[in-house]
């Protein structure tokens, strides 16, 4: 069965710590700390603008967790190193699972990349890597000016991808994604990488775990 | 002038990572860095659950980030180690500037406790520290089934106090409270009780920022 899959971006295709090795020139005894912390305040940014709708791009909220690290930190950034660290965002590695994963997966499948990126951002990126062809197509959360896991931005997606909820799987490293795919009726397959990563307890399950993106083409349902 | 001042409850008056003597009971090695998990997942998830607007009790929140610390621990706590942290958590220290600064207060304006936790669990908190009678009253966000920082909840506590935004004070050590608070036009006091806090750099500000409760009779305006 053809399905459409909804590709997390953000850690699930790109893995957002490793901007440590960009943050290590600032902050060479704690670019571990101050990567997680930059994620972290980064996210928490997103929930916090959707919940109070105050919507701004993720670039926004991007670059206020930077500055909001430069100041817990005292790393005493100056404006053309946090201009440095804000296109290194641009460059993040790509898990190695992701490739082969989704030459396999295209075969079958269309494919899409989901994220609380604006499209420009998230296009780059996927040039970046030299993964753009492989997509059907971007959508943004940016267009109904919310964030994941905005129930309205799963609803957008569908209507973008032109997909029923039962034949669209949201593929996701991220929790939070993965709850709130599953809270309008998508399928849900959680990118386990980390064996000890914990679910949130919160009773809705994904549907799928895998350890690796490779595994995922044997697990899709055949029908 | 006679304000009307909302404190912030978790964070603000009562201490949450006072929570980490309980929780050396069954992670002696990590009760820091647990406890501090617990609080960010509560967070978390009251935020998520805002956004989703899939509103469940803040005691729900609780006991979901209490569950996630588990599994990500790895505690095995039994259904009595979990009943009994979350009673503790009813039972939190008080900061120790609250009592006197309440007193000082008292005397002038009209004090609010107003928290993303339920009135009854509210209540019980304040009683059981002895501060029940300094409140003209507690205000929930339950009642509008959402979480700080949507602004309805500030909207909900400014008609519960009948109480215009421009003589309303939001006390609150928690930066994602003082920027809702703030979104709806009312005051704000920052309680910066660690020197190393830094404040969420989305542009808006606190009015008043205070390294103690103490220092709040003489910092609000006279007139």
């Amino acid at each position: 069965m053809q399905c459409t899959l909804a590709f997390d971006v953000y850690g699930t295709l790109f893995d957002p710590q490793g901007i440590e090795r960009a943050v290590a020139a600032f902050a060479p005894e704690r670019a571990t700390e101050v990567a997680a912390m930059w994620r972290h305040k980064q996210l928490e940014y997103a929930f916090r603008r959707g919940l109070m709708q105050r919507f701004k791009d993720f670039s926004v909220c991007t670059r206020d967790a930077l500055r909001y690290c430069n100041e817990l930190y005292g790393l005493k950034l100056t404006d053309t190193d946090e201009a440095v660290l804000m296109e290194a965002y641009n460059l993040l590695p790509l898990f190695d699972d992701v490739q082969q994963a989704l030459q396999m997966l295209g075969k079958q499948h269309r494919i899409y990349a989901f994220s609380n990126g604006c499209k420009p951002m998230v296009e780059s990126l996927l040039e970046n890597a030299g993964i753009a062809n492989e997509f059907n197509g971007v959508v943004s959360v940016s267009d109904v000016k919310s964030f994941k896991p905005d129930p309205k931005v799963y609803t957008h997606f569908l209507r973008e991808a032109n997909s029923h909820p039962e034949q669209t799987w949201l593929v996701s490293a991220n929790g939070f994604d993965i709850i709130g795919a599953g809270s309008v009726g998508m399928r849900t397959a959680w990118v386990k990488r980390d064996p000890a990563a914990a679910f949130d307890p919160w009773g809705a399950q994904p549907e799928l775990v895998v350890e690796s993106l490779i595994r995922l083409p044997n697990q899709l349902p055949v029908r």
